[in-house]
């Protein structure tokens, strides 16, 4: 089971308040004397703290025997404070406008009443990766490392156009009626996973049929088995934090703009975007870590896709991202 | 105005007749008395004869003074018998399914009609290019040259997914109603426009800033413009096109396969995908290329993606364009 951290009323960045707001996140191991042994993990998008338990355990890449991990929940997740789970003045589609920095923030506040002042590595995928490189902008001296797999410091223009595709077929139900659905918008949300599907994966990867790897027969169970996936999520919870992702920029005009705050990270970064992946294309990666300090450029070598970097994929791209780790763990 | 071709009743390769068919053309110059200088251009998804008019006129790539060019409209593009345009017993979601086998078919009786013998190119974007290929394989006699742009000889299994995407956002729309609408399904055709709008250019394209060039000054109009002009076109004619799209293979089993197929072109061939096509990828080009004896590979250089095939999308794209055209012609 995971815990429950009150945070009470918050005021988020886009404006108006998260009244009696709660992070979900659990933690695996304990922290050290030194108080020098945490990992933090955000979650991603249709992830929980529990999507990272590939890379947890005895023998696995973050072994809790040394590691004080912390796998906590996004806003909006449907754990932590979301559409669907929040007092009543905010549920469904009165829902504010939750920020990457607004997660960052209370991630912050939980690690401090955890006992942590200081952060060994943040590593996430995908919108992990985001919230990664937020907390090394935002918090430089308390990060050590950041390991940012498949993700990015701002969300692209092409990221935020594909991303207004998945949510225009989910809206276009009738049924999702503005949020204000009472039962689910099941076409929209079916919708949804299917044109994600086009994007989740690399061409490579419909052509060579590496989807049987993952268990799929043919291509008709994937796309079946993006559409069931997400007929049964909450539609105001998806787009809740669809909306999170489009925003996400650690640019903003108080750091001085997007170059200066990659330039202020003082962590040791590895930046590893999939080699395949659609929406957070190498290029623009390498353009990132070229503005942050010492920062390496390391993609994942995969033809999976964005999914390259889902914990447990495969053992071959789990390979590359433990050895980044314990990198930047030891290191 | 254009010209149509009557073909009476047809049987189609996926079973149906269509009764009381019709091609819509369009022809510019004249045939010549040696009977050896007709071009065809089979038009592309959304797109009619008169989409090619960009490379056609004196000046331009194709000029009529010399070449016989016959601009031919698909099945299902509003103008050749299509759900919107048909005999009651076939009109809307009663349309049968109508594949590229069955276009170029009905173009063989036309062009017969019009006293070509002999084609010297078929050039054509996107679907043009799946037209290109089935008649290199199908009448290899018949035709000298094929430039196909942007295309494939079939439809790769992520294309196919990518088209799921478009159509599953537009039949969410109730009041697509399967096929069965009576005032057109406004949100779905703006969905499908906007989910649309992240597959046909590039991620440069975007990163870059390059849609300023056409004439966006930022994304958000990218995007109005893609849903407001699907908005205007019929639901039924779009997914009938869709589903000639997504059976394109010109490797049935009768031909041997899509190796054997490929094999026995005898056309002179350019095969030019776009180099950042994201659903016709140049990794899939380069594989039919191979297949197809003495076929030169030559990619059409340009950060447009899909786009960078549309007739007169920019000078840097059609002088390509153009430079294969007269190798073809002239060689």
């Amino acid at each position: 089971m995971h815990q429950e951290f009150a945070l009470g009323r918050i005021g988020l960045v886009s404006g108006p308040d998260l009244p009696d707001a709660k992070l979900a996140y659990k933690t695996y191991g304990e922290l050290n004397e030194a108080r020098d042994n945490c990992v933090l993990l955000p979650s991603y998008y249709t992830g929980t703290h529990a999507s990272y338990e590939p890379w947890i355990g005895s023998g696995r890449i973050l072994d809790p025997e040394r590691w004080f991990i912390v796998a906590v929940n996004m806003f909006g997740n449907g754990l932590s404070t979301s559409p669907s789970y929040a007092s009543p003045e905010i549920r469904g589609a009165a829902f504010p406008g939750v920020d990457i920095a607004d997660n960052v923030i209370a991630q912050h506040r939980l690690l401090t009443a955890l006992g942590v002042q200081h952060i060994r590595m943040v590593a996430g995928w995908s919108m992990g990766a985001l919230q990664a490189y937020e907390w090394a902008v935002r918090f430089p001296e308390m990060v050590s490392a950041i390991l940012p797999v498949a993700g990015a410091a701002r969300c692209s223009p092409h990221n935020f156009v594909f991303l207004e595709g998945v949510r225009a077929a989910l809206t276009t139900d009738q049924a999702y009626d503005g949020g204000r659905y009472s039962s689910p918008p099941v076409s929209g949300l079916r919708a949804f996973g299917t044109v994600y599907a086009g994007w989740a994966y690399s061409q490579e990867f419909f052509r060579n049929g590496t989807y049987r790897e993952l268990g799929y027969s043919d291509v008709g169970y994937v796309l079946d088995d993006w559409a069931d996936d997400h007929e049964h999520m909450d539609a105001n919870n998806l787009l809740t934090v669809l909306g999170t992702w489009q925003r996400a920029d650690v640019g903003n005009p108080a750091r001085g703009g997007f170059e200066a705050a990659l330039g202020r990270i003082r962590a040791r970064c590895i930046v590893m975007p999939g080699t395949s992946d659609l929406y957070f294309p190498v290029a623009d990666s390498r353009i990132e870590a070229d503005l942050i300090p010492g920062a390496e450029f390391r993609p994942l070598q995969s033809n999976l896709g964005h999914i390259a970097g889902r914990p447990g994929i495969r053992a071959a791209e789990t390979d590359q991202i433990g050895d980044a780790m314990r990198q930047l763990l030891d290191g």
